[in-house]
């Protein structure tokens, strides 16, 4: 009994479960490992690496299920011509977070991609919508990664409410297992998009000790702030943050963010350091709230078969209990 | 088909809605309408003021339905003769929040009520279990009022994976329909704890003007700091801190807490003036997230209506939707 909705009609896929962009970490190896389970993988074109993204479309090539690329919009705007690699790939769609979508819209459309927005608030969402967008994705601050304050419980109604089903609305942020699929789809979500989830993943581009911490970490034991973005030179336009696993490295700093900035060059040679030696008690392991309810690094596939099957169990018991209650 | 989980059954209520102890705003009047209409009401015992208690709690009397004292469990303890007072009018059950409900647990069992208690992590529900709480309420950060950093989205699964079905485990923060309620029952909830939902209802003993800017506010209109308490000269024991409406005062001292602090005499004299006089772009109207949700100020029985109502369509649509893709 496979959960049907207006995202899984749309964009042709078995279960309403997205791959999140995840730059570098969301590789053609993900990709290729989600889109084949029945999921939408979304390659994670990041800031937009010229040689990165050629070679990872490249193996997309022969994948024969739908697959969308990812990327950050005001980085976009620094290199627009990446836009034209990634169509020329044949992407069922193009994902655009974290900036006005509008300039890259036309050009997305008229290629027969649709285009997908990440947003973080009501403003971000009718902007998006104005620009056509054909699918929104409602990104909570449980997110790991870049975002904003608005909870997932809070965003993913008011988002719900503003499309008005005009297109689907997709709830990211926080969710790992088939307990959040099925909550968000009461919310009125019609999908998740999961970055944490899949970073713990066997096909995940990311450093082992990184997803040992994953699994390790407890809920309660990240934080959103701008310390790791300091710490590597690339502050974000606001109101983006970064949400990372809480390491030495924030420690020390949480809270000390003006001595930071006071200390940019030292500190950021030392973060470079450290990043180039697979130091994760210095660098920074992105990931969001759900590392909570994480604790192995299975394939891909098996994470989308396990969400799909207690999601549909979940809205499958649920029936009985009502109906046994009526 | 009323919606019956383990909460509806240990505290013999129609409906999995419970009304939080708001602080003077849950008094007798909406104690009564909530219970009458098969929700659960809670006596917003708050800080403790004797005489209030003594009133309120007598309007109680001939409520035939079940009902709550809820009380601020570190307050509580300063004035711990509050109890016998609570329990001398039967209730169903008491709502300790913010504190260890140790000292008081004995108390209450052997009184023959249920001790319900408001956890905002895993090591309070775990002292909570510890003491023989037999509801834990897990409180997102979206909450209206006191409480701390983690989401409603993080914190529930977390809550009813540690309680593992030893006791129901409801869901507050940020919650107003009924699409949260069926929600956090995917999430494994038991059904749900509304505060701000009910503020905005007629029955609720607030100001007017506070519940025309409950339906007022949109989402991301509140705040989450200690502006308040510092400005009233309350300031709680770490890591609790309040959520209120962005008004003037909010917008003049948020991010410049030390200079308030450093001003406090006057800056509290001013506040306590404002209050007397009902100016809320200065006083404070406690409430959450959830104010994007609510835009009008019906009667109780009518929100509990229509959430019941809701999360019941929502539930059985769903049970047709897979019924349909089997
Ligand atoms: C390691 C990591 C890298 C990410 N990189 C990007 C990115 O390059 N572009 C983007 O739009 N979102 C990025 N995100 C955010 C995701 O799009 C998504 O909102 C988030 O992962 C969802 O929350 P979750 O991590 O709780 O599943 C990243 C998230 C993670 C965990
Ligand atoms: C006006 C107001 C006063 C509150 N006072 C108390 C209180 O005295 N004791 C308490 O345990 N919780 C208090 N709370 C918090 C509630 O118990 C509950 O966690 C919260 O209202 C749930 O979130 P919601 O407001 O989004 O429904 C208060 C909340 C509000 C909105």
């Amino acid at each position: 009994m496979p959960i049907t909705t207006p995202l899984t009609t749309q964009l042709g896929i078995d279960h309403p479960i997205l791959l999140a962009p995840m730059d570098i970490v969301a590789g053609s190896r993900l990709v290729t490992a989600v889109s084949r389970a029945g999921g939408f993988g979304v390659l994670g074109g990041g800031y937009g690496e010229r040689l990165w993204l050629e070679q990872e479309t490249a193996k997309l090539k022969d994948l024969r299920a739908p697959f969308g690329i990812g990327f950050i919009t005001w980085s976009l705007a620094r290199c627009p011509e990446l836009l034209d690699i990634a169509l020329a790939a044949k992407p069922a769609a193009i994902m655009l977070s974290f900036g006005d979508p509008a300039p890259f819209a036309p050009k997305i459309k008229s290629a027969g991609a649709r285009l997908i927005c990440q947003v973080q608030d009501e403003a971000m969402a009718r902007q998006a919508l104005d620009a056509g967008a054909d699918i929104l994705i409602a990104q909570g601050t449980e997110a790991g990664g870049h975002g904003a304050s608005r909870t997932t419980v809070d965003l993913v109604p008011g988002i719900v409410d503003l499309a008005a089903g005009r297109v689907p609305v997709v709830a990211a942020g926080g969710i790992a297992d088939g307990r959040g699929l099925a909550a968000m789809m009461m919310l009125g979500a019609s999908g998740v998009l999961l970055g944490t989830r899949f970073y713990a993943s066997q096909e995940a581009d990311g450093a082992d000790e990184a997803k040992r911490r994953i699994c390790d970490a407890t809920s309660g034991s990240t934080v959103r702030g701008i310390i790791f973005d300091l710490s590597r030179n690339n502050v974000w336009p606001a109101p983006f943050t970064g949400r990372c696993l809480i390491n030495d490295h924030a420690r020390r700093w949480m809270g000390r963010e003006v001595e930071l900035m006071q200390n940019v060059a030292k500190v950021a040679a030392d973060y470079a350091a450290a990043k180039a030696s697979g130091n994760f008690d210095v660098t920074a392991v992105i990931a969001g709230e759900a590392v909570g309810l994480i604790h192995d690094i299975p394939p891909a596939a098996e994470i989308i078969e396990r969400i799909a099957t207690e999601a549909e169990q979940l809205l499958a018991r649920r029936r009985n209990s009502i109906a046994s209650a009526a």
